[in-house]
C-alpha cells in the first residue's frame, strides 16, 4: 500500500523518500541520513546569504542567455521569499557536514526548484522544468558559491557586532569620563604602585576595544573578494563568458557590499585563510575583552574582602545558601564568551590548515564556528554595557580612602628625598602600619605644607 | 488592567513577572534575561543528572530529619518525573551562563518545587509550602550540586561514547580480518616504502581507538570522586551531620555510579581539573581518529588520479557539477567533528585555568563544551562506522598491481645484493620505469627463480 | 692545494666535507646545511638514550650472531662513553629536523662508528670496517630507534618531574600544617563567601598536584609499550629472527625501565599519540598550576590596595622607579612556564594529528617540545617551592581582621534568625559600615553571648 | 680569606656576590638566581634593541638638562657599543623570568652603568658617578622600556620575515611560470575533479603568501605606536616634561622606524593585544604554509605508489633500511616550524589574556615566543626555497599522463550529452577501465572529431 505522507525522489544513487509536502527534496534526505552530527542547523543567516547568491547567479545566467526568463523570474521570487525569512523550516541539513557544504547548496537549490515549481504552478519533486541542478545551480558549484555566502554571512554579521562593540566602547567612554577625576592606586603585578584615575583605567578599555574595531573592519574588507564563478575549482568551467562578471555585480547590487571578483581565482577557491584571518581578529578581542572582565571582577570583589572599588548592578541573588551575596554573573558570562571564541578559534585553525589540493572540505565546520563566535561576541558586548557597564558606579570613598592609605605617593617623593631614603620611610610605614605622611613628618624629614604641596595626587596622574 | 498571562514572583531584587502556567520561578525568568547568548539550552542529560542528585539530597534531608516526609515524597516524586523526560519544556537557560551554573541550578530548583507544590495540590508560583531555597535546594550549594551533576552526566555520556567507540573498533576489526591477506605498499613520508598488509593498516586503527577507550575509562573514574555536600567553598556550612554521607549513598543508589566523597572536600570545590582532564581523553582520541579519516580519504583519493586503494560506500551525489563524481562526506564529517573537540578542548583548557580562590565560576561553558564533545564524537564514530567502514571494500587489483610495480621489494634484496647495489639498481628501474625484477635479471644478478624465492611478499609483512 | 682541515665523504647524493676530526660524518653535515632552524640541539638526554638502544641493538645483533663480536664490543663500548656523557660536542643536528628524526639517528649512528673505529684503532671518516648504517644501524630503522629513544627519554625526564612535583606538593603540605588553624574568609566569585581555613587553601593544592602525579604516572606507563625491532614500517623487516626479543631485553636491562614489545608493532610504529597523551597529562598539569599561582598572587597582592594575606620572600627589588615595590617575580615566572607548556601541547597536537600512512614524520618537533616541558616544568616546581613556598608566612592578623569585619559568617545566623532577615541585617551592616554582630545586637534579635555561642568560626570551618 | 674572583655589590634586599669583572650587576645575579628555567638566554635582537632606548633615552634626559653630558656621552657609548653587537655575554638573564622584563632591563642597565664607568675611567661595580638605576634607567620603568624595546625588536625581525616570504613567493612565482601551459588533473575532496595547470596550482601559493605578507605589514604598523616616557602606570610619572617627546624622536632617528607615542599611555601600558595580533598574523602564515607544505610532500608522494606529480631535489638520504628512497625532508621541517609557531600563538593567547590591572607582566615569555617564531619563520621560507623550490620540478609525463586517463574531462561533455548521459559513461569508463573517450565513441555519442574539439584541454583552464 501506498505511503499518502511521502514522495519519490530518484538521483544517480538510486531512491528516495521525501516527506510530501516538503519542499527539499532527495539530497537533502540523505545529507540528513548522512550527518546527523550537532542536531543544530545552519545559521539563518547563511541561507539568507545563499539566496542572495542563487538570485545574483540566476540574473547572470538570465544576462548571458543561458536561463529563460520565466525560470529566472521564479527563481529569484524564491529567493526573495527566502531572503524575507520564510521557508526557514525546509533548510535543516546539520551544522557540520561533510562535502564542503554541498548538502546546505543542494538544500537551497532543492527549496528553490521546488518553490520555483510551484509559483509556475508546477508539482514540486519533478523537477522537470525547473531542476536544482542543472537551473537553479546552473553555472555554480558548492566550492565557489559556499565561500561566497560565507563570506556575505560573515560580513553581515561582522558590521552587528561592530556595532555592539562601539555602543560597548561608548559605554566605557561615559564611564571614563564620568570618573575622570577620580584618583586611585594603581597595580602593577598586582602590587600597590603610583597614582591612576578611574578614567583612565576605564578609557584604557575604550582604547583595546577601538583597536580590535579596526582589526575587524581591516580583516573583513579582505572577505569582499569573492570566487563567485570559479565553479569547481577556480577555472570557471561550464560557466559561460560574461556570467562571472554579471554574478559578481548583481551580488553587490542585492547584498549592498562592494565585491570585487578574485584577481587568483584557483587560489581563492582552495584556500579559506581570509575566514581564518576574520576570525584571528574575532579571537584577538576575546583575549582583550576576557581581561577587561578579568579586571572588573576584581575591582568589584569584596565587598569586605576584596578590592572592592566599583559596584556592579545586582542582576540576580549570587547565592541560595549565602544570604546578601551577589555575584558578578555579567562578566563571567562574557568571560565564558571570549573562552568560547578562543575555542572556536582552534577549530577554525585546524579545518584551515587541513585543507587539501583544489579544495578545502572543512568549511562546514569552519563558518559554524564563524558565525557562532560572531554572534555570542555581538551578545556579551550587548550584554556587558547594559547590565553591567551603564550601571556601574566607584565607590568613591573606598577608593580615596586606598589614595590615603596607601604608599602609592612614595614615588613622588623621590625627587626631595631621594630613592633610598624613601624606600627606608616606605618600609617602616609599611611595617609599623602608619602613613607614609605620618613617618615623615615623625623624622622631621618635611612639614606637611611641603608634603601638601609634594603629594598632590593630581600631579601624578598626568603624562607630562 | 491585569494580565491574565503572567503571575508575579518576589526575590530580594524585587519583583518579577512570571509565565501564569510556567513550571519555573523568578530566578530562571532573570536569567533569560541576564544570558541571553547562544540560544541554546543546557544538555538535557544535565537536568536528569540534576533531578538525581536533587532526589538523593531531599531523601538525605529526610534522613536526618530535616524535612518532612510529605514534602521529601513529593520533591522526589517530581525529580522523578523530570528523569523520565518530563518538563523538559521549562529547563530554559542558556548554555553559557554567569554564576557557575547557579542559573541551571535554581531552574531546577523552581520547577521541582513548584512541580512538588502541585503534588501536594498548592498553587505554584507561591513556594510558602515548598520553597526552592529552603526546601529544594535544602543543604546544597550551586558549588556542589552543579559539579556533581556534572560527573554524573559525563560519565553517562562516558558509557555511550565508549560503546560506539567499541563498536567502531570492532568494525576496523572485521575488515583488519577480511583483508589480512591482502599485501600493499607501504608509505612513510607518503613515499613508496615497504610491504604490509591491509590487515595491518586496519588493526593499527582499532589499536589506536582501544588505547583511547582506556585512557578515557580511566579519566572518568576521577569523576566518581565528588563534593556533594561539600556546600558553598567544602566545609559543609549549613548541612547536618550525616547528611553527607547519606547524599552520597542515595546518589550511587539513583544513578547506579559507585560515587565516593571527596577526601579534599575543598580541593574538590574549587578546583575543576578532573573535567579538563576528561576532556583531554577525549582530545587525544580526536586527534587519532582524525588522523584515521585523513589516512581513509587518502586511499580512497582517485578513482584514477589518486591512490584508489579502497573504496568507500557512495553516500550522496558528490558533486553538482561534475557528474560521476563520489565524495568521502563521512570521514570528511569525521574530521570536522575531530577539529571541533579539539577546539572545545580549548576552551575547557581556558575554563579551567581561569578559576581562581574558592571557586570556578566558567562551569557552564565548561560543561556545554564537554558535553558537546561526548555527543559528536559519540554520532561520528557511529557516522563513521555506519556509512563507511562496515561497507568499504579494498581495490584488491588495484593493490596488487601497485606490489607489482613499485620498488617497495628492494629493500628485501639487500641481503643478497648489498646496500649499494640494490640502491644502484632501484634509481635505474626508476629512471627507466622498469620493475626491479626486470632490472635484476637483465644484469644478470639474480635468477627468476631466485627473484621469486626472494621476493615473496609474504615473508616481508610479519614481524619475526 | 688540499685544505687540511676538512676531510671527504660520499654517500649516495656525492661528495661532503667533513671537518677532519669530527666523530660525525657525511649525513651530519648535509642535515646542518639542510636544518638551519632554531639554532638550538636535540635535547642531551636524547643522546644519551639513543646510545643506550644502539647498544642494546648492538648486543642483539651479536645475539642473533649477525655482528661480529669485536664490532659489537667497540660499538657498545662507544654507547657507554655516550652515556656517560662525553662526545657531547659531536651531537649537533637541529632540534626540529625533517625525515622523522633520520638526521638525528644518523649523527648517532656516526659518532659511534667512528668512535667504534677509534677504539678498534682504525681511521674515522672510512667506515669500512664499522659502518653507521651497515654495523651501527643494523637491522634498526628511524621508525623503531626514534620513538623508542624517545620513550626512554620521556620516562626519564618524567621521573625528574615526579620528583620535584612530589616535593612541591609536600612544602605545600608543609603549610597546610603551620596555618591549619587560620580561619579565613573564603571568597567565592571572588565575592566574599563563608569561612575557611588557610591550611584547607594550602591543602587544596596539596590535592591537585597529587592528581597531576597520578596521571602522568599513569600516562608514562604507556610509554613502556615500544616498538624496538619494528623497523620500517612495523613488519620488522631486515631484521633477524630473535632481534626484536633481544633488543628490548637488553634496552630494559640497560635503561632500568620495563619495557615491552608492543602487540601491534604496525601501530606502534606509524602512531604518537602515546606522546601526545603524556604530554596531555603535562598541559593539565600546566592549568593547574597555573591556577595555583594565580591565587598565590592574588591572595599576596596588596600590601596595602590588595588582599595581603600571604607574604612571598623577597627575591628581588620590584621596581627601579617606586621604592620599597617588591613584585611576586616567582610565581610570575611559574605562569609563564605554564603558557609554555600549553603551547607546546598545541604543537604536539598538530603534529600528531599530522601523521600519514606508515608513519608520523613530525618526531623531531614534538620531542623538542615535550622534552623541554618536562624540564621547564620540573624548574618551575622547584622555583617555585625554594623560592616562594618554603619562606612564605601568613599575614594573620590581617586575615583575623577580615574575618572580624565582613559579613562571612552571616550564613550561620540563618539557622536562628531565618534567610530573609538575615540577608535584611547583613545589606544594613554592609551600607553602614558596621559589623554584623553590633546590628543583630543594635536590633535586640540576639545578645552578646548567643553571638558568641552563634558565631565561632572554629564551628564552621569543618565538613561535617 | 677574601675571593678575589668576586665583588661584593648591595641593594636594598642585601649583598650580592657578583664576578669580579663582569659588565652586569646585583640584578642580574639575582635574576640568575631566581630565574634558572630554559638556559636560554633573551633574544640578541632584544639588546641591541633595548641599547637603542637606552640611548635614546639618555640623549632625551640630557636635553631636558636632566643629565650630565659626560654621563650622557659615557651611556650613549656604551650603548653604541652593544648595538654593534659587543658585550654579548653579559647579558644572561633566563628568556622566561618573573617580573615583566625587570630582570632583563636591570642586566641592560647594569652593563651600562659599568661600561659607561669604564669609558669614564672609573671602577665597575660602584655606581656612585652612573647609577643603572638613577642615571641609566633616569625616567624609565621596567614597563615603558621592555614593550618599547619589543616593539622596535619585532618590527626589525619583522622586516627580516616579510624579505624572505617575499623571496619566497616569487620562487613560487617563477615555477608558475615555468610551468604554465602544464595541464593537470585537479583534486577535490582528493577525488578526481576537472583540469587545472601546475601554473595555477603554484600561483595559488604565490596569493597566499602575499596576503600573509600584506597582514603582517598591516600589523606591524600598530607596534610603532609605543609608550616610551609612559613609565610605571601610563602617567609619566618622575619625568621631566618635554622628556617624552624627546625620547620618541630620538629612538626614531636612532632605529630608523617612525616611532609615535600612544594617545592612551595607560592604555599602551597595560595591554599586550597589539604583540598577540602581530603573531596571529604569523600563525595565519604558518596555517597558510603547513598547508602548502602538505600540498608538496602529497604532489612529490611516489614515486610509483603516489601522485609523483613533482620531484623535489634530493637533500639527503632518505632511509638508511630502504635504498635509493629519498624523503621531502625539507617540507617536512617547514610544516614542523609552521607546528611550532602555531604553537607559540597558544603561549601568547594564555600570556595577553593573562594581564591584570595597571600592567601584564608576562611580557617575557610573550617575546620568547614571538621572537622565534619571527626568526624560524624566516629560516622555514629560506629553507623552503633554496632547498625545495628552486630546483622543483614537474612530472610532465606522469602528469600528462594522468589528464589522458582520467575521467576529468566528464564535466566538459555535460553541454553536449547532458549531465545524466555523461554520468552513466563516466561510471562505465571506470568500472570497465577504459577512457572515456572510447566508451563514447563505442556507443556512437560522438565521432573522434567531434572529442578532439570538445575535449581540448585547453579550454577548460581559463576562468572566462
Amino acid at each position: 500500500m501506498h505511503d499518502q505522507t511521502i514522495r519519490i525522489e530518484k538521483d544517480s544513487l538510486g531512491e528516495v523518500q521525501v516527506p510530501i509536502d516538503a519542499l527539499y527534496g532527495a539530497q537533502t534526505v540523505r545529507a540528513m541520513e548522512n550527518f546527523r552530527i550537532t542536531g543544530r542547523r545552519v545559521n539563518d543567516m547563511m541561507y539568507l546569504s545563499l539566496a542572495k547568491v542563487k538570485k545574483a547567479c540566476a540574473l547572470a545566467n538570465y544576462q548571458v542567455t543561458d536561463l529563460s526568463k520565466d525560470r529566472c523570474d521564479a527563481i529569484m521570487q524564491a529567493c526573495d521569499e527566502i531572503i524575507e525569512g520564510k521557508h526557514k523550516e525546509a533548510f535543516i541539513t546539520d551544522a557540520i557536514q561533510g562535502g564542503a557544504g554541498t548538502s546546505m547548496n543542494m538544500n537551497v537549490n532543492e527549496v528553490i526548484a521546488n518553490r520555483a515549481a510551484q509559483i509556475l504552478n508546477k508539482p514540486i519533486g519533478v523537477y522537470d522544468y525547473i531542476h536544482p541542478n542543472d537551473h537553479v545551480n546552473r553555472a555554480q558549484s558548492t566550492n565557489d558559491i559556499i565561500p561566497t555566502a560565507g563570506k556575505l554571512t560573515a560580513i553581515n554579521l561582522g558590521v552587528l557586532l561592530l556595532q555592539e562593540m562601539d555602543l560597548l566602547s561608548q559605554a566605557f567612554e561615559v564611564k571614563a569620563k564620568e570618573y575622570g577625576d577620580v584618583i586611585k592606586v594603581g597595580r602593577t603585578h598586582l602590587q600597590d604602585a603610583v597614582l591612576i584615575t578611574m578614567g583612565q583605567v576605564f578609557h584604557s578599555y575604550v582604547s583595546v576595544i577601538q583597536r580590535d574595531m579596526k582589526r575587524l573592519q581591516n580583516a573583513l574588507t579582505e572577505l569582499q573578494v569573492i570566487n563567485l564563478g570559479a565553479t569547481a575549482v577556480g577555472t570557471g568551467i561550464n560557466s559561460i563568458r560574461g556570467y562571472r562578471e554579471f554574478a559578481v555585480t548583481n551580488l553587490s547590487k542585492f547584498s549592498g557590499r562592494p565585491f570585487v571578483s578574485a584577481d587568483d581565482l584557483v587560489d581563492a577557491t582552495k584556500h579559506v585563510d581570509s575566514f581564518a584571518y576574520v576570525h584571528g581578529s574575532l579571537n584577538t578581542f576575546a583575549i582583550g575583552l576576557s581581561r577587561v572582565c578579568n579586571d572588573i571582577r576584581m575591582m568589584a570583589s569584596g565587598p569586605k574582602v576584596g578590592f572592592n572599588e566599583i559596584n556592579l548592578p545586582d542582576r540576580q541573588p549570587g547565592s541560595s545558601i549565602m544570604p546578601g551575596k551577589v555575584n558578578p554573573v555579567i562578566p563571567e558570562v562574557v568571560n565564558q564568551v571570549c573562552f568560547q571564541v578562543i575555542g572556536n578559534n582552534q577549530t577554525i585553525m585546524m579545518a584551515t590548515e587541513s585543507g587539501q589540493m583544489e579544495l578545502n572540505v572543512f568549511g562546514p565546520v569552519l563558518f559554524y564556528n564563524l558565525f557562532e563566535s560572531f554572534e555570542i561576541l555581538k551578545e556579551a558586548c550587548r550584554t556587558l554595557r547594559v547590565h553591567a557597564i551603564d550601571n556601574l558606579t566607584v565607590n568613591k570613598e573606598r577608593v580615596h580612602d586606598y589614595v590615603e592609605h596607601s604608599l602609592a605617593m612614595a614615588t613622588a617623593l623621590v625627587k626631595y628625598l631621594g630613592y633610598s631614603k624613601v624606600s627606608e620611610i616606605t618600609k617602616q610605614a609599611l611595617k609599623e602600619n602608619k602613613s607614609l605622611r605620618t613617618v615623615v613628618v615623625e623624622h622631621g624629614l618635611m612639614t606637611h605644607e611641603e608634603l601638601d604641596k609634594a603629594l598632590r595626587p593630581e600631579s601624578m596622574i598626568t603624562p607630562q
